[in-house]
């Protein structure tokens, strides 16, 4: 099992935070790499179980299904259902915890995969620096620091 | 504030227990104090936000608020928003763990809630020992020993 | 019971504020209300069950109880055994996070305890406002920012 | 990496079951495999850092180190320093938690460690299913069930 641990500072309070990132079905208005995105069966964003088919701006697809969520502990799971990556078992959260001192936000983003051993650096450096940190780069951006 | 902790084992694996109780909508099915409940605006009862309004069989009426649910780590924490109850901020959670060795279920059922300092003792023991262990006694009696 | 909940973001990795927070006789030398603290009976101040026996700069006089450390998971728990401060079954946990875009470090302390209703929006303000939020202000001005 | 999880029943209160499992260095009065222990440099067994030495009955000697315990949360982590297993940065917890309408006990062991690809799934099930599991058993036969 390969473990990415990503961990970053939002400098907006974590309620403006967490309406920003989280529909499920909004990566393409706040991760600069997802070109579009869609839910499965017309289903709410907010119904676990739901499944996402988005594309990148690289032309990969993706489907994702939501496996919880909580407005209470302000998280996300969810699972890889089909990628190009090289990876199964793929469930991964992205979870918010105010920083009390300054209204600010600490933000992880977390995931759990099996590889193969000569695939997994790569694939952990990929996702983590990859993915992950440019959607906590843009988030920055966004509320400004 | 007031906490209550409950928890009891259930002597059937965790997937099993967990088809029972994950429906927001479904105590009727499952705990024998409540008569019926219905999920308002026609939503579907795992959609993160939606409310139920339920009648138990003693005439009260409560409706509660599902802020978070997870298939993954097998939860749901909710909220109430109406009850006879003379209490505020109440928030729950229930909560199931594999129980490895014997493929049964640890079951975790928890509140917290603000409350008039004279009446935190009762309400304590009528949430705990009344309603959560009638609805753990009865997932008892259900699955066997 | 009341509760504290105070976090802020420190300007260093956590190995180093760990070691600068870790020695539960080592408030003297990091949070400035503290004028003088010993172990009693010359144990380990890392060892659990420990009791520090502390004086503020005001000349209040506490004892504490080291119930719970852990390098891996980088926090302690304590309890108060005696203070002038009007509470009861205080339990407190100082915990550190790393940061990993920047090698920071978010550092959370909360607490609860039992008190007087009356009490209670004081104690919380006293406690987190201030007992918690100024050893968070040394660590900022000690570790730059 | 390979992850171990092992759970079960205790009949006894928590109270009573840490009381035996504790000791860092009290291995051999609870688990079968366990000939001898002793901590180094005369250390308390309960000093976050102390490293225990001990001997299993089929001859192999092991070093463990205590990363963390509480007496609080009820639960203990330790690495491994030394060990005739072909692992690395091996880490693992046991955790008590009250069962609080039998009085009884839920007791979970995991961990987590490094291997070659083609040991993992031997290792999985010689620690969870050997090591963790015959710890247990020992345990419900000394408490009674």
């Amino acid at each position: 099992m390969a473990r990415v641990y990503t961990s970053s500072v939002i400098s907006a309070p974590a309620a403006r935070v967490w309406a920003r990132v989280r529909d499920f079905n909004a990566l393409p208005n706040w991760h600069p790499a997802i070109a579009e995105s869609r839910i499965e069966n017309g289903e709410p964003s907010d119904k676990i179980g739901c499944v996402r088919d988005f594309r990148l701006r690289n032309g990969d697809r993706l489907r994702e299904k939501l496996l919880g969520l909580s407005d209470y502990d302000l998280f996300y799971t969810y699972s890889i259902l089909d990628s190009p990556m090289p990876l199964e078992d793929y469930v991964a959260t992205l979870r918010l915890t105010p920083i009390s001192d300054q209204d600010h936000t600490f933000i992880e983003w977390t995931a759990e995969f099996e590889c193969a051993p000569e695939r997994r650096a790569e694939l952990v450096r990929s996702i983590g620096g990859g993915v992950f940190q440019t959607g906590f780069d843009s988030l920055k951006r966004h509320f400004g620091g």
